[in-house]
């Protein structure tokens, strides 16, 4: 039988996901930032992942459409905002996603229309998209946790690709440089939006769910890429075939 | 039958929709202005009106959370933006209608719960957020374009209003005086928003009957607030009762 968890308790349970389950711990994030892979790998990993940067700001609008509250949707405005840019003065994370990979060489309207994206990569942001626009608000926000555990992969890969790849270099890391300020803020809102609201049983086990199920949306991106590009290396018809080796 | 009808045609079709049935013709909207409603009405107009105005940035929201285009979601958050805004410079249409209702007498508490409005005005502002949700984007764009018609009748309501009511001044009028600029900025990007993507028979008949939509949305309101509160005068149970005449 479950209780009611104080807010320390939850946020240790959340975290607990998080150590669990965060793709930081897949072997296709640790071959990534370990110089394993080679450079048409590291092209499909940027690739794939721009359909889910893409989708960030439809996800973070679908959230904002459910809430009267003005407190939330003010705050939660600046992640739309941090993704699109204002095409003026700030350029956006999903056009910092593009000097990636376009940095990797792949030609941006391929990448823009998410046509050569997996199958598995489409189904998983598609529905995380579909995830906020279900169930109670704290459950939507909670989806947005696996922020909390993002600066250290983010610093991880930082390194780890610059050291390991002759094809990177730090221009085209930007949109990593910027999420570690980023997303820590945003993390904080939601952790605390969470820990206030979620004030029953069901609510909790609510928002340990959407962590659970954000970290399997990151994680199965990572087992399609494995899968995929990796082994035993099943490109599905259609998807993003590379070039170079 | 229908003809594709070139750019200026489409304009002109969707002006001539404003010019037969934008609210401004309805005969509440003439009382108002025109100084014939008592305070307790113009009270439940502006108690109503508030559920439109705080449904505004779950519908723009809803619409930005459809499209994959990064320019229409970077020019469409400023609606949001102008609505709620930021909490610390500026304070945002929906605050700016609330010293409106504050300035008329009316809890803000009871404006803010929305429970006394007219359930003709819940049923036709949630009807509005829905529709934004389907349907092509154009369609859901188009719905908007009763900005076009909207600065006329601020500028009507801001004059009418200061010349023929005692209980208005200058100050609870903030809200009309900021979308004689903003409502202008939007329309003019929706409406050529509109006309480059209505490029089909059927796309531009969409458009068409989104602007006649919303033109209902608007119109039903009036029909609700004149049925209660002017003639016959039947306020529905739990709906707002003026305590002023």
């Amino acid at each position: 039988m479950t209780n009611l968890m104080s807010r320390d308790e939850l946020e240790a349970a959340l975290r607990a996901i998080g150590a669990e389950r965060y793709h930081s711990l897949h072997p296709f994030h640790k071959k990534l930032h370990g110089g394993e892979l080679n450079k048409g790998q590291v092209q499909a990993w940027a690739l794939n992942r721009y359909c889910y940067q893409a989708a960030i700001p439809r996800k973070d609008a679908a959230l904002m459409a459910r809430t009267t509250c003005r407190e939330l949707r003010r705050e939660w405005i600046h992640r739309i905002q941090d993704h699109d840019g204002d095409g003026i003065e700030e350029e956006g994370g999903i056009e910092r996603w593009l000097a990636l990979t376009t940095g990797l060489g792949i030609d941006p309207e391929i990448v823009i229309s998410t046509k050569q994206a997996l199958p598995a990569t489409v189904h998983a942001v598609e529905e995380y998209v579909e995830y906020v626009k279900r169930g109670p608000m704290v459950q939507a926000v909670a989806s947005s946790l696996t922020e909390l555990f993002a600066p250290k992969i983010h610093e991880e890969r930082i390194s780890g690709m610059l050291e390991n790849y002759d094809f990177i270099d730090e221009s085209v890391m930007k949109y990593f440089r910027r999420r570690l300020n980023q997303a820590p803020r945003d993390a904080n809102f939601a952790l605390k939006y969470v820990l206030e609201h979620a004030d029953t049983i069901d609510l909790q086990q609510k928002a340990l769910e959407a962590l659970t199920f954000k970290c399997n949306v990151l994680w199965a991106q990572l087992d399609a890429l494995y899968f995929a590009y990796f082994e035993p290396g099943l490109i599905p018809p259609g998807a993003f075939r590379p070039q170079e080796t």
